[in-house]
């Protein structure tokens, strides 16, 4: 029986339940008081803090997200590194040029210091090398064993860069899905370091500051790029899903296009989990016209962050219910499903 | 022996503790991705998204809080509202019009989804009465034992007031310290509901959003209000110390011109505390010139949150090693420090 009066794990997973809860509990409970616009409560908000709408100036665009990862410190990155890039990449992929970040810190008594001083480290680097500021701050500290070393909050603004149109209702038929890179490093290295699995440490996390990547997209190709979204919890499923419900088409996936990390793919299958639906925290899904397409790998693999873009999937036709099919290596075809709940908790 | 390499509970105090671990571990450890500028970590910060620093569009006021409040509900407020109010209050006193709000949770599994319902609708109502927005969310689950119920960061961004000239370095001798209420109902209010203490009905939070009073005080007053505050963790005494410091001046408080309220002070005397030193979340501290001291008196008196407002110091000379004086009710003399640690941990 489900439990329908207690939050699950699996609220937390970028799922169903996720959207669920979202929906029928925290939207309704806020009522007028939050901005339900299209882009709800799960992404970054671009809203006009003064003047008419159709001045440049006045809009930003502004997000959060809380990290909650574990272990604090995992190959290729640490959540000093995450709170900054996950924030930077929300502001990205809305067509934002990030600007000011805050940062929050619940401290949990007895962490060392040393260790937090090291994810801090890794958080400004991070934040210089992304060319953001880290406006304001805060620090709480709870008692021992109140949260697990430590919880950061990062919340970032952003100014809506010119010439960007983004969103679902962009989106055509005979559209291209280009991804920017293998799927699931980063959940699958956080996984590998919390299991104690061998081959940790050729696994690293690809978490990285995507905000190169889609200024490029959107200076070279502006209105042609249609929509942009990092796939995080939930993973590439997750996205292509709400896409797909979102414009209510269909969306075929080849899975011989989508590149392969071979550690990843075997630490998956390892674990019984399909890389699909596992997080990434560096790598970007762009929706571009079917024109754009060859152009968009390009300016892609030009940034080493994407040196393995490809062309995976092509938005289809109208649907009353539209599916996402995935194309298998064997010339099957699978439904892709949003997954359900959560399959990895703490990950980002 | 203190121990120097492992977080405590007295870093998250708002006091002495919290400030060397901001300047000694957290800024050092950014490095220049932080904008250390005199608001540094612990304030709303105004900075430019865009344009020139002249031009009035393109300024923002930014801001974050983590809420680790236990319980989370309690008698006057809940955790819900505390994350609207003490954010709005944050923009409020760098005289910034609070506009949007982001809400971000994470929420321990088996929290009774009742519970996170009740929690956001007060978030909710709050956000409609001092006229905000949440435009952006974020929701983390982690397992049973992980937080302590809920953890809730808000960050806001706010449009800088017109006229307002707010900083340390605009304080005067012989400027007017301006108190709008009692001291120490939140903290108080919190650790009666804590602790069951008998006169916990009595006692109420006096969580509030302040951007009304701040709002009007500007209007009328523009450049006679010096500096605003609201002085929540560390209390009156930690604001009295920070402005005596940055100032570099002398600061004589007059004990028999603070409001008080019996409740609270009888709570304060049964635990040993001192309500300089205890939590508020609706009240505001206003330095204002002599001249506009009576109007700014009268103008908070005006507002419901405010009808005890009173002049209760006074800004003195400079001295190279500035004092904040309480003159006791029977006309002692004693020094007021800036608290340690951490008397009341999670508290808002």
């Amino acid at each position: 029986m489900v439990d329908t009066e207690h939050i699950q794990i699996a609220h937390g997973g970028g799922g169903q339940m996720t959207n669920e809860l979202i929906e029928q509990v925290i939207l309704p409970a806020l009522g007028d008081a939050s901005l339900q616009d299209p882009s709800g409560l799960t992404d970054a908000a671009v809203l006009t803090l003064w003047g008419g709408a159709a001045s440049a100036g006045g809009r930003i665009a502004f997000t959060t997200d809380s990290y909650v990862v574990q272990p604090l410190e995992f190959p290729g990155a640490d959540i000093g590194k995450l709170a900054i890039c996950g924030t930077v990449n929300d502001l990205s992929v809305v067509g934002a040029r990030p600007v000011a970040l805050s940062l929050a810190l619940v401290l949990e008594e007895g962490l060392e210091i040393a260790l937090l001083r090291r994810v801090l480290e890794s958080a400004g680097a991070a934040a210089r090398d992304a060319g953001v500021k880290i406006a304001t701050g805060d620090t709480k500290v709870v008692e021992r064993g109140g949260v697990a070393g430590m919880i950061i909050n990062t919340a970032g603004v952003g100014v809506p860069l010119e010439g960007a149109a983004l969103g679902f209702a962009n989106i055509r038929q005979g559209d291209k899905i280009v991804l920017s890179g293998p799927l699931g490093e980063h959940g699958m290295a956080v996984m590998s370091q919390r299991k104690g699995l061998s081959f940790r440490a050729e696994l690293k996390s690809d978490c990285a500051a995507l905000n190169g990547l889609t200024q490029a997209l959107l200076a070279e190709l502006g209105g042609a790029v249609r929509f942009m979204r990092d796939p995080t919890r939930g993973g590439l499923a997750a996205t292509l899903v709400e896409v797909s419900t979102a414009t209510g088409r269909d969306i075929e996936v080849d899975e011989s296009a989508i590149p392969v990390n071979r550690t990843a793919k075997a630490a998956a299958e390892m674990l019984g989990l399909d890389l699909l639906t596992i997080a990434n925290e560096g790598k970007l899904v762009a929706v571009v016209s079917s024109e754009a397409a060859s152009a968009a790998v390009e300016i892609m693999r030009r940034n080493l962050l994407a040196t393995r873009a490809a062309v995976v999937g092509t938005i289809g036709p109208a649907n009353a219910t539209p599916l996402v099919e995935l194309v298998t290596n064997v010339g099957g075809r699978i439904v892709v499903q949003m997954p359900y709940g959560e399959e990895l908790p703490r990950i980002c």
